[in-house]
């Protein structure tokens, strides 16, 4: 398979194929936080993320979810389809933690009474503002339609995500989602589902099984990764 | 008329009256920005606020738009129904200007495709944060009907405020609003219309005509209110 780097982000690189609507992502170590201002390595990561998204892409498509995901040719590998992505970021919320237990002025752990979808603008120049459907539709992002689509799809995969979890003693945080239009301009999911961007909790301890671990300089971040891999996948790295 | 202090904000002071569902909004000459980092007086201020906001009030009531205002018993004072109110400014926004072309990376001066609903949880406390129907739902601020309504009757007031004040060699930038509900729960407009929360700009030099002039150092700070009420009432200070 020729393979020529499209595109490479902070903890992925995107390859074409052969194939003209799909793309190989490479999984990376490089850990990055605060837009950049943090930079580092979590060993083995690109391996426990490409498995962990691959475990939710499966779950979510047996619920109806469309997503970009193929098949998974390595440990670091994944082959996707090809999509129009949309320049948001999808932020699924259920407790209260990072910016909006700031934006709020609560405190982190807090129960929000209904889930919250937040969308910002990606864009690592402006850093990735928060924004609503007026700039949306000014900016000419997406359609009306689509952010309809969007906050649906991202409310129905929080509340599969969120219930998954609870049987494997995980809290679910939050997360976020990007989404892209397919060849036939139908929006569905793509990017990864991991430990980078969601925030798992221990449903008991409330120890911290994410990206919050390398953020917070609070240790035993390869663990926290690992454990996640184990109790979805019962695969212990 | 038995008055007590009920509330002093940075601008205005608000009285009870001898009737529970009216108030007295006395109109002060203190200016501040930058969440109060900023103070100042500007000559008479209160006087032109007053009456530049009873001049659109006035002529939105003429529109169909339902508002707090009642009558004018002073330069510096206003009768207006008492509201509850909800915490939250509603900002209008048809070029870019201010945060909202930092937020979207466009040069000051852009005009909007579409205009822009900006909602923002009024609290001094977190600095006025941005927030969206899910927050607003999550606090309780207000429900998803009221939240509608809030939205719909901002574009229409941002629809007849640009076509007036367009015959007045103004172009209406931006503005902020705060609605209430009234003793029936009716959700109606209160605060004020004036050069303090909008951004006016002559139309042919794109000179300021507002608040921006004291933020900026513009010099000329009371000149510019002077001119706004000037060319809607024709009154000469």
């Amino acid at each position: 398979m020729e393979k020529k780097a499209l595109y490479e982000g902070k903890a992925k690189i995107m390859y074409t194929t052969d194939k003209p609507d799909e793309l190989l992502v490479y999984y990376k170590d490089d850990a990055t936080a605060g837009n950049g201002a943090k930079k580092g390595t979590i060993m083995e990561k690109g391996i426990m993320n490409n498995k962990i998204t691959a475990f939710f892409f499966d779950m979510l498509a047996k619920k109806g979810i469309k997503h970009h995901y193929i098949s998974m040719p390595s440990d670091r590998e994944m082959l996707v389809k090809k999509l129009d992505i949309i320049p948001l970021e999808v932020v699924l919320r259920n407790v209260a933690a990072g910016s909006l237990a700031k934006r709020l002025g609560v405190e982190e752990g807090t129960k929000m009474s209904v889930p919250i979808v937040e969308l910002y603008y990606k864009s690592d120049e402006l850093g990735d503002p928060m924004i609503n459907h007026y700039h949306i539709k000014a900016l000419k992002l997406a359609t009306q339609d689509e952010i309809n689509q969007i906050e649906t799809l991202g409310l129905k995969i929080n509340d599969i995500l969120t219930k998954y979890l609870a049987t494997k003693n995980i809290d679910l945080i939050d997360f976020k989602l990007e989404f892209g239009r397919d060849k036939n301009g139908e929006v569905i999911l793509g990017d990864e589902i991991s430990p980078d961007n969601c925030r798992f909790w221990d449903s008991m301890t409330h120890e911290k099984l994410d990206k919050d671990r390398f953020r917070r300089d609070l240790g035993n971040v390869e663990d926290a990764y690992k454990e996640i891999l184990r109790r979805l996948t019962g695969e212990v790295r």
